[in-house]
């Protein structure tokens, strides 16, 4: 089933309580909307996507960084270990058509940046601000709120 | 769900009708004995073996070369786009806990030998026999048939 | 001799000439320093970094995306093949004790984030600009001429 | 200069002293021959060939697993800290035009199918022997001594 949408969700490893429900709220959406939900398989923003999913019905897989299954959050419908580090940022990335960011620390930058650079939408709730030369770079999608958030994905995902 | 019993499947992308057929068998007993198989995601036995995963029911995860989805079999549950080639053949053996070895070329014997360096057992069905300075390495624990190729992967992965 | 300073320069594949001219200074002024030069490998700021760091006599590798070291610039010291595509960027970061970034796109951008992930320090030269809810994110250490950032970077290095 | 002969020196990271000397002699004559050595960077048969190939002013490239280029053997050009752990085997073999293979356990076995794999030849040294259903598989070119290993790589690399 590798012809359905697929979603990434990227955000803080050690989410706030709101940027949780964010996650879950946009981790559900994706499921309602019959996507597989793409993360990096640990805690935080991570882990609450893919209880929303898994709590819709929907599919899901995380890409860990580490050598162990046994770090993943426990939500996943298949977990993998990839054991490098912060270069399985970019296969998260590879392996989804859009990538929604929900706010997040550096690692969501590279994977806002990643997608970006593979030509990839990225729809951004609070996420990073971006410019250059003290003009604004807009080159993510900005949604008001979760549904909003998967929303624009699919829309995007679709042309 | 990342605690539950992970079985890679390795071997051709191109097989034999004998050779798909084991595969087949070995991607059914998995799901039946409630494992979640792990494959290359292409054709040939990972495409067979993900097809007798899904007939009985079970969850498979295919961790593909390439940089797009499409390019995986359509019986996945999840499809994973790496972009690294055959480096992607680690992430394959990494994210199991035993790998079943269907005959196979040098992409397969690859696999075998990442899986012994990573301490990882194999269970072999007809596949790649292993020596050194004129004796044989057994290295590789041998089945006779799917069925028990699949019961020895589930004892090995429970010590 | 991997107990030197390796500094890794990123930014466009295919820049102006003014950004070629900042990264050959960049190139040189590491090579002078002493420092081991880490790029991306291909043309571009990667290109005219790694050819004033020929022309100081310094060392320089290059990480490259694809499967063939000849798509490598011709002023490296040694060409690596990842066969990664974008993850390579993981090495290239990984590999030097600190980045220095001249202006660059969403490649270079990837690269700034997942140095700072892992906690390495950024030195840029007219790159991206971060933000988040409407607050600059001073995460990069801004230099002035490529002289300065040589001297930045080299004094992070030592920290 | 990525178009120089690359070969990559692959063998146990804790050899006998035998095995020492033999990567000693290889990494030599790789240097003597004009070539570039690869080789993952650790102990063993790659810190032996890195040490022959700096005596004989060579150059060398060391492709470490882990995170730290600090856990480099003191002979390279150059080091690349992948993070990647057994999955840098891939670049080491996709960086190289020829493998030589110094005898070697699990994780040499994994670089010689890997090299094999992607059309790559591979010289071994009293290395890994490979069979089929009884069969000697003769994938890989048999040498005599370092000399010969040495000659019969560049030879193969010149096709």
């Amino acid at each position: 089933m590798a012809r359905e949408v697929y979603i990434a969700v990227v955000g803080p490893s050690a989410g706030t309580p709101a940027e949780l429900a964010i996650g879950e709220a946009v981790g559900r959406g994706v499921a309602e909307a019959g996507g597989v939900l793409v993360c990096g398989g640990m805690g935080g923003v991570m882990e609450s996507a893919a209880g929303g999913c898994a709590d819709a019905g929907g599919r899901s897989v995380g890409i860990l960084p580490g050598d162990s299954r046994l770090e993943a959050n426990p939500y996943l419908t298949v977990a993998v270990a990839t054991g490098m580090g912060e270069a399985r940022n970019a296969i998260v990335v590879r392996t989804a058509d859009v990538v929604i960011a929900v706010r997040g620390e550096f690692g969501t930058l590279s994977e806002i940046a990643l997608a970006l650079k593979m030509g990839k939408p990225v729809v951004g709730l609070g996420t990073w601000e971006l410019g250059k030369e003290g003009e604004s770079v807009d080159a993510i999608v900005r949604a008001t709120d979760p549904r909003d958030a998967v929303a624009q994905a699919f829309r995007l995902a679709s042309r």
